[in-house]
């Protein structure tokens, strides 16, 4: 195993709809004396994505956020006081449908992208085009977890590298075969990211960089089907 | 920010009860020609640890396997075919009360440390001795998660580091006050680490640089009080 460096990319800025911000990852990253390299993967938290995809809202009360809240939810899952955990459209379990006010103009609030991997894959493409180098792409969000406090971010967009790592098959230093040992790792490259990007510093993107996890993963990868899940 | 760096320590090799895991590590990251810094956070899978701690229980057939599950577990949340998901002694809410096969020679099984923030004071203190520094340590085991396909690293010991960053009553870019934003960064630290340890390649224990989390967290700091769990 060789080392891993996580970079963040400062100096992006403020996105906003209609923004090209594959070229402001690529401006930032040059701009802070830094290269992208083949393998590198690019991770970048999902409010840039939605800010620069127009998915910001207008909200003028609580009861207005409550209701988009409600509207963007798939399904309820649970309830309790001002608390909602929701499946989304796209299948995730968190906490308000992900519809965020934080690290948004003051009256507004903002979504989920409407297909994550599509964005993803947008991105990838054009920073690809731009460096010609051939990378994977993360976009991430901030989850809650039952059972354990605290948040921690997890991949809900991805292109180019596997969504799981699948160790079935494999035998461990002792001859044992590795039975169900399937790691979410493109989870682990978004929580790993979070560690340089911080909540309040509007630091957007980071490069995780030694890591040989190509491959053709998709965010939908990560959500346990119903039928197979114990805790809905 | 500053860039984080991930070290895999290799070449520790297998671990037995009465080892010193503490100078196993010490040496190995020697041996690999990387130095121990202020600051540095040193990550240790549970499994080293409970070996050197002689939690290592033989096992001769399945159902042998099963009852040591039921006796290490606090409780059981949910029973599905052979599939268990327990609450330990600790609090920790994961499959099979923890209790693993693989990583360990044929016909045993690999308990928990029965107290592994004691556990990761312990190694902390003796790596510090050892090397005049003053360090974070954290243990990781591996778990499950509902709604979301695959495993990934979390903390179960730690030392010497917070459990969780706490935003509230910080404000964004925007003037927002963050709420509820309280991050799992130890969690992350674990996820990120595994990124280098892998499951099947004996890497036990990784080098985290670069970040400042110093702080006296403990790992039932994770736990989320049954009142307020939606999920059990």
């Amino acid at each position: 195993m060789s080392r891993l460096t996580i970079v963040p990319v400062t100096g992006i800025g403020e996105v906003s709809k209609g923004d090209d911000l594959a070229a402001l990852i690529c401006d930032a990253v040059e701009q802070q004396g830094d290269v992208l390299l083949d393998g590198d993967i690019v991770v970048v938290t999902h409010k840039a994505v939605s800010k620069e995809e127009g998915r910001v809202v207008e909200i003028s009360s609580e009861a207005e956020y409550r209701a988009l809240v409600e509207d963007e939810a798939a399904e309820i899952i649970r309830r309790r006081g001002d608390l909602v955990i929701t499946r989304t459209k796209h299948g995730f379990i968190c906490a308000n449908a992900a519809v965020d006010r934080s690290n948004v103009a003051g009256g507004h609030a903002v979504l989920l992208p409407v297909d994550p991997d599509r964005s993803a894959h947008r991105l990838r493409t054009r920073i690809q085009q731009r460096t010609g180098t051939t990378i994977g792409l993360v976009i991430t969000d901030t989850f809650g977890r039952p059972w354990r406090r605290g948040l921690v971010d997890v991949a809900i967009g991805i292109s180019g590298v596997k969504a799981i790592e699948d160790f079935r098959g494999t035998f461990d230093t002792h001859g044992n075969e590795l039975v169900v040992t399937e790691v979410a790792v493109v989870d682990e490259i978004a929580a790993a990211s979070d560690l340089v990007m911080g909540k309040a510093t509007g630091i957007p993107a980071a490069i995780v960089r030694g890591l040989d996890v190509a491959g053709d993963g998709r965010a939908s990868d990560l959500v346990r089907p119903a039928s197979e899940d114990l805790f809905r």
